[in-house]
């Protein structure tokens, strides 16, 4: 199964609102079909929307739409996942010296999958023997090209790894969705739980290691997440357990000095007030729905990149990564 | 609307599982029928299935049912509230008394309200003006024989609360669907946050207390209350706000020296893998589902009871509440 297809003259996404329990694909014809299916959530996971973004870029050259048009629709679909605007400036940066866009696009996505292999083979020495492994949300396949961040570091040490815990990651369950699908078709044994079970498990000695992915990281490494990651690091830092960020290098964004600058978006109340068209809470009710939250980097124990583990001065080994690659 | 009702000859349970979009009714003319409510959480919160069981109870009695036995099989239903055990135990005393069962369920019924008045009177000193308070579950009217633990001392200080934050709790969104909307009948503001946001609004200094309920409490203050308890309590003290329990004194369990001993109920894999009849875990992964979790007793600003407020050291203090009422 391919979750992003490019197809020459449309992209076909898989589309992740309705996994697992239905495989359906929403075909896009335009920078705007993408924008979409991006604020949509058809397609999501930081460096999987950038990936979509640049063949959106490719879609919007082939129809000679404008092309700073079609890069402000992608931009502005997501706001906090940095690898979005990262793809899309990228390709106006090599269209500018005469590349064709759709094979940037497929250069962005090729690189996706190798900068994960990498991430999973530079990843795959934190994960001790026997290891019981927490991660939230989706930093998996379908987040990515493919192989996955957080979850490219579990494949590549599948052998050491004798659990992943999957919390659910309310609202979208991404987790009880995606991660646990993925996991299981790979024969990976992962359990899942509700999110408000992490703290009980690391209570009960029984998580090893957590390992996330990232939607933005800030110079001085605090990390941009889905929600709920910063909830997790604090408990992980009071029990004693590595909480560990896996992302590529397209993920850092050295244009914001810490993470109090990163815009975090806040989504629909009926992501939280209905389910499957039954509504959960009073109409009375206020909601509140940030998507996503920052780790403070004194939380992580280090970064892993597709360039090697980054760890403390983070300002310093972030700064180590050669100005080319971010 | 009444949602433990006694009729004479049989008990009408509002059920629970349905709110806020159905109203709908449980009839109850057996401990059996009582104790079927209790295990698939038609009626629930530790005051509000003690109250239910004692008017079992009270139903075995009328119909000439065995008492022991309807005793084992209400007591059963669920494990880790006391309370349960605590009604159907002095039922059991005052019958052998002479007191007639149901005579005596009333009794438990209302005391349990003159409980929780005097739990918000008592605890409406803790809440600073203008306070945004955290919540977990339902600790409410619902959850007791009315005016609720937690939810007693918001009500008691309910013009000094400028918006009561409630976490949805996972996986059967008490706090989403009976909290939100009990405070929002009493024109209380309150917000929906998924479980996992809590750490977010706390960071954000959005939150100046936490106060919970009880399912059980050992003698030295340890806490098991819903799953997700333990992650607020922790995260609550990574961040220096006070976390407080509420809970009357059928609460306390004297005959536990800690909250290592406190039995963790496991419900089933549906409660997580499916929502309203829709499948969101693929077959083939695990599902972990402790419906309770223990704080210990170090996170516990102070224990909110009846006959005042408990603070540390709380083998002392919990020790000096009259033996008779515990």
């Amino acid at each position: 199964m391919e979750h992003i297809k490019w197809m020459g003259d449309r992209l076909i996404l898989l589309d992740q609102r309705y996994l697992p329990y239905k495989e359906s694909y929403v075909e896009c014809f335009s920078a705007e079909d993408v924008a979409d299916a991006i604020f949509n959530m058809v397609v999501r996971g930081a460096p999987a929307i950038g990936v979509s973004a640049a063949y959106g870029m490719a879609l919007a050259s082939l129809r000679g739409d404008n092309l700073a048009q079609a890069a402000k629709v992608l931009k502005d679909a997501r706001p906090t996942a940095v690898n979005l605007a990262w793809a899309v400036d990228r390709v106006l940066e090599e269209a500018k010296s005469g590349k064709i866009i759709s094979v940037v696009a497929e250069q962005i996505f090729a690189e996706d999958i190798s900068m994960n292999q990498a991430i999973g083979r530079v990843g795959a020495e934190i994960v001790p023997f026997r290891a019981s492994v927490l991660t939230h949300c989706n930093a998996g396949a379908l987040a990515t090209a493919g192989f996955g961040t957080a979850l490219g570091v579990i494949r590549a040490a599948k052998d050491k790894v004798s659990m992943v815990y999957a919390d659910e990651t309310r609202p979208y369950l991404q987790g009880a969705r995606l991660t646990a699908w993925e996991l299981a078709e790979d024969n990976i044994p992962v359990t899942v739980i509700a999110d408000n079970m992490a703290g009980y498990l690391m209570q009960q000695g029984k998580i090893d290691l957590v390992i996330v992915g990232a939607d933005r990281i800030a110079r001085n490494g605090d990390t941009a997440n889905k929600i709920g990651t910063y909830s997790l690091a604090v408990l992980a830092h009071a029990h004693g357990i590595p909480f560990y960020v896996a992302a590529p290098s397209s993920t850092f964004d050295l244009s914001l000095a810490d993470g109090s600058l990163i815009p975090i978006e806040q989504r629909s109340r009926e992501e939280l007030t209905e389910f499957n068209g039954r509504k959960i809470v009073a109409d009375k009710c206020l909601v509140y729905n940030p998507s996503f939250d920052v780790t403070p980097a004194r939380y992580i124990a280090g970064i892993i990149t597709e360039k090697g583990i980054l760890r403390v001065p983070y300002t310093l080994s972030i700064e180590s990564l050669t100005p080319k690659s971010l």
